[in-house]
């Protein structure tokens, strides 16, 4: 976007060196609108939707986008004093406690580690939120962020437009595994030409819904040891785990990694980002967690460093959205005071993406064509193909135009491919997808 | 707060220079805080309060937080479709319109003047995430922008604490008026050293109840103007319409200065900056409004030019919260359609603060005390007492130890007063809240 009409109006006058500077890339939206308008087959939309009935018995066969029941029904019975008044600025203390035992129930037989490193989760408007807060936190404009070279594109919205950092990449995969290697050395390049570093990891991942296996974990935590220690630098990962829990294979990892760096090393400093947009099904509502997993043996009053931690988190909620919206989270914390039946909900949900997950590798598995490579996918909302010969947007444009099929290509650095969102195609027009994409590659790679 | 803790803990070194600066000064919140232990009068709340039967025939006396029923009721009957899906970024569509027809109807007679300059309001994290949203856009990091010396505290936060600008004030009031030469002064010494100005306008005026008379809109108008002709440089107004609708007093302007200011000079860019917390009584609900009154006569595609702002404004919404909150903007979207129902029961708290302010400035006006000067006041939810002789938070720690009377002190440059919250304070207590004060000086200077 050129912003001629705002260089004519003179409001470009008024700007200021950043409102001058940020705008928003087509990006996602460009392909989930075009699909919305144009698509029989829509794998652009980021949110798990199918049949109604596929998630509650006897409902219609009406698409809808999945939810929980149990979350949802509390907006029925909420108190006027549940929603009107403010909320703190940092969430209800009630949710914040109960977020705080979600997340120690989520790490499972990790519990005693995590345990005395867990602060208070202090509630984010949404993963955004939390990735912002983060990122104001921690990341100097010029710096260097680290990252996969699989993000999700808000990342650079954030880190790059926003706060005017850079995100460097490394390879995501390494053979069919995650690149130790690549990440280590990215790392290390980056201590050297600055005093600490941010490391996003995004597990399960967007676009590549990969979880590493159970017996990685140690690995990845002894790769970031091994760098904090030869770099003699810190470095705090911002575990992202927008999309924790749903993971379909049972020898991946099964829970965020964010257990296992805490305590890992006193230079490593991880954050855990949650959200309710997946973990509750609940898109619009809004929320997130950020949590700190400070080391254990610090010297240091704890109550204060927590009073500390919330009061410039404090000041960063307080300058951009005051607090986060009430009515929401009177319904979380309710739900969370029925976890058991919630969770049991949403697995009917986690069960649909599974099968669907599955079903498109099956699919994939049938298909014999170089150009197209899907990567590794057992988990998350998405998976993402490589594609070789022909330009992505290309194959994009093609694919809507030809087979009314969306999807959401990459193209950039090194990157070619497209992201398909199995979340939101229903497991009938699974074949019928894969087909159009190899159709539609193969029509390309004859006009070349 | 020192941080300590986050020096000894070595985390500060990981902070970014922003994460290293940024602080939350107690302010409102420890007086909130304090009032909630220890007053029987809690003057501090910025919300309006009371027994429920002040508003609701047949309801409890008890007190609670004033809500419209019609805007509430909606959350009973939401479907998951209305509450689950992502928002689109800047809102609903259908919102975004209705909030457009609910400024038109607030401007009233002006409609002709302002529909050609209103653009389609963007959806913002209530009228906070307005203001920064506008900072971000308009105000560069050592820039300073104009407010009249009266100013809810968050501003500070925003321009001061968050963008790094500084806000340079000029006296509110010249005698009984609004300071009109005080303005245009500070303005012109502003842009004689900067290319741009931005001024904050907030009437009713939070800490100050205040609203001018009808007849001094056109002045202030004029004043502006004249600055931006004398200057030849522009000016961004942001009007922080917050408590628009809660005017108390006939002569009083009714409404927001936005519409008076729409097409008042090409080098005048008003924006209007709603929220639901006050004008819909949903504090918690976290939504607001951000409105450009472009001039009407620029030779420029009035779409392109729509398209554009809201590419850029969706480039800060998208990096910090990536939408709002959808189950709010839902219930409002409904509240919206049944307007005249809603401003029937909204009518009933305005009456309620109305009678409350009369009061108060009748107990006032039956008090002989050189050293107490309450600042005029006819709108919002506040009113202003300046203070002489007794230090503001020596008063309020008195008040509070001794009268159990809960108000938020205000100290610093040629401030020193007190803000009394009358919309959390029940008719009935208004005496006793004056008579504390008064006694609390008296004592305070008898020590002295």
């Amino acid at each position: 976007m050129e912003f001629e009409a705002l260089k004519k109006s003179g409001i470009t006058n008024l700007l200021s060196a950043f409102g001058r500077s940020i705008w928003l890339p087509q990006g996602i939206f460009y392909w989930t609108g075009r699909a919305k308008k144009e698509a029989t087959i829509d794998a652009t939309i980021g949110s798990a939707q199918g049949p109604e009935n596929e998630i509650i018995a006897g409902a219609p066969d009406k698409a809808v986008t999945f939810y929980i029941p149990s979350v949802q029904r509390h907006f029925a019975g909420l108190k006027s004093e549940e929603t009107v008044p403010y909320a703190p600025m940092l969430g209800l203390p009630d949710l914040r406690k109960a977020w705080r035992e979600w997340i120690l129930r989520k790490v499972g037989d990790l519990r005693p580690r995590v345990e005395p490193c867990l602060t208070l989760p202090a509630v984010t408007p949404g993963v955004t939120g939390g990735i912002f807060m983060a990122a104001k936190m921690f990341v100097d404009k010029d710096e260097v962020v680290v990252s996969p070279d699989r993000l999700w594109e808000n990342y650079s919205n954030i880190v790059e437009r926003h706060i005017g950092a850079r995100i460097e990449t490394f390879p995501f995969f390494d053979g069919g595994r995650f690149n130790l290697k690549g990440m280590q050395r990215k790392l290390l390049d980056t201590l050297a030409q600055q005093p600490k570093a941010l490391l996003m990891l995004n597990f399960p991942n967007n676009p590549v819904g990969f979880n590493p296996p159970q017996e990685m974990v140690q690995p990845i935590v002894q790769a970031l040891i091994d760098v904090v220690e030869q770099a003699g630098k810190p470095i705090v990962v911002l575990c992202d785990d927008a999309y924790e829990g749903y993971v379909y294979d049972p020898a991946a990892l099964q829970r965020s990694m964010f257990g296992d760096l805490c305590d890992a090393h006193r230079r490593i400093l991880p954050i855990k980002l949650d959200g309710i947009s997946k973990e509750f099904l609940f898109y619009g509502g809004r929320l997130g967690c950020l949590t700190f997993g400070l080391p254990s043996g610090l010297d240091v009053d704890r109550k204060a460093l927590q009073e500390e931690l919330d009061n410039k988190l404090g000041g960063i909620v307080r300058s951009t959205v005051s607090n986060c919206t009430r009515p929401v989270q009177s319904a979380i914390l309710k739900a969370l005071g029925q976890l058991d039946q919630v969770l049991a909900e949403r697995q009917r949900t986690v069960d649909v993406l599974g099968r669907r997950a599955n079903l498109l590798k099956a699919e994939f598995a049938k298909v014999s064509l170089p150009q197209l490579r899907p990567l590794p996918f057992n988990a998350g909302f998405f998976c993402f193909c490589d594609v070789e010969g022909v330009p992505a947007n290309k194959l994009a444009e093609h694919l809507i135009e030809k087979y009314k099929i969306g999807v959401v290509p990459s193209e950039g650095g090194k990157i070619n491919g497209i992201r398909i969102a199995f979340c939101s195609v229903p497991e009938k027009d699974i074949p019928t997808l894969v087909n159009g994409i190899v159709s539609a590659i193969k029509d390309l790679a004859a006009e070349s």
